[in-house]
């Protein structure tokens, strides 16, 4: 029982039947920075070879998972407890997406309260005993007609909504690796030169059709947002045909 | 070659390795709503045994899956194709997040484009090449330290966001089955009831005490949302003690 972090959502796997989808479960939770597992009655050994080879690198979550022999005693010190379920049975709960439920986790954790989330064992799910215990419940919106999901993949989507919410990644960037996205007088610049390189072009002296073609060229070159490198590499290009 | 469906991206796995990864991914598509499959060489049967196993329940996805031999061929009729890649490499593209990349995923399919997406093999990812076909790169937000996913959860993980933007799923609500929750009258009925039952109670008597009690009360039961059927039981439980 060591370095217990409260700052993230404890996640409590109940009655798991195969120590490979405990395995995996523990991947999907490294894979979203989560380390805190919790078990309850695990039919095999969590640290066996197959459980830490599936785990895929996630040993140290299954070394450190906590085992328990009830899920009262799993969620004793919690405050704030959500169940994982597909179906909804005979509860009357509050609902939330997997997304939506992030807002008044985070809330919780940052008031100071301890969070769990619950995931049933693979056949059957939770007990409604086992969800009647959690302040509301998640479910994960998927296809009604195929809704049925591996447990590592239960603990995957909703880990991933959390970790998103735990990150500022852009979510829209352009990459360039070494070179830059060429300024506005480079491209223009290029543009001219192009448009040099175009004189005995027959299009290009019909004084009609001039205007449409050069606005072409500038939107097919401005769309692209070309970096400098890749200027240098038309010019070389224009260079090439110029000399035949 | 059947029910081609436009209105969703294709999802291509290019030279996967394991059977049992190509029918898992299928799973994920179904669980996700998505229902068309490109190959790309793949290294062992898809229509295996152990495949239509792994695809639990999905093995249409598999029978209707179209082989290629080349990611060209496989993309040739497309309009727009995106590649899930984990590291950049030498690529001069937008990168999206996985939620933010739906946008235009979307409004391309809106507009007539048929779009598609990448996945590479288990081990190494998409080649270069294969990602610079791309008009865009799909990155998932994962932790950085463990980023390494199972070719299913990847394809999960994307067709989890596209599916999101197809449903209109509430993202919060309140179940309750056969009952309903109690009017404001009903419920402020139950607190007179509750206090009428309570005249002997000392701090009720208590005249500075008296209105936090009352407040505290209205509050513990107008916060827990209560519906008809519970008040009944409270009913029930208050008239058990009136009676003793």
């Amino acid at each position: 029982m060591t370095d217990k972090n409260f700052t993230q959502p404890v996640i409590i796997l109940v009655c798991p039947q195969m120590a490979e989808n405990v395995g995996m479960a523990a991947r999907a939770m490294m894979n979203c920075g989560l380390c805190q597992m919790r078990l309850v009655n695990p039919r095999e050994d969590h640290l066996s070879e197959k459980a830490v080879a599936a785990s895929s690198g996630a040993g140290e979550i299954l070394q450190n998972a906590e085992i328990f022999t009830s899920v009262t005693e799993a969620v004793a010190d919690l405050n704030v407890l959500y169940a994982t379920t597909a179906r909804r049975r005979n509860q009357i709960k509050t609902v939330y997406t997997a997304e939506k439920v992030m807002e008044p986790l985070n809330s919780a954790i940052q008031s100071g309260s301890r969070c769990g989330i619950l995931f049933g064992p693979e056949r059957t799910g939770l007990e409604n005993d086992d969800v009647s215990l959690a302040d509301a419940i998640i479910e994960i919106p998927l296809n009604p007609k195929h809704c049925s999901l591996n447990l590592s993949q239960a603990v995957l989507l909703v880990g991933y909504e959390w970790y998103k919410t735990q990150i500022n990644a852009p979510a829209e960037q352009f990459i360039t690796n070494a070179t830059h996205p060429a300024s506005k007088e480079q491209l223009l610049k290029f543009l001219e030169f192009l448009e040099q390189s175009l004189t005995d072009f027959k299009n290009l002296q019909d004084e009609e059709k001039r205007p449409t073609l050069l606005r072409n060229l500038h939107n097919i070159f401005t769309r692209g947002q070309m970096t400098e490198q890749e200027l240098n590499t038309l010019y070389g290009i224009i260079n090439h045909f110029r000399q035949k």
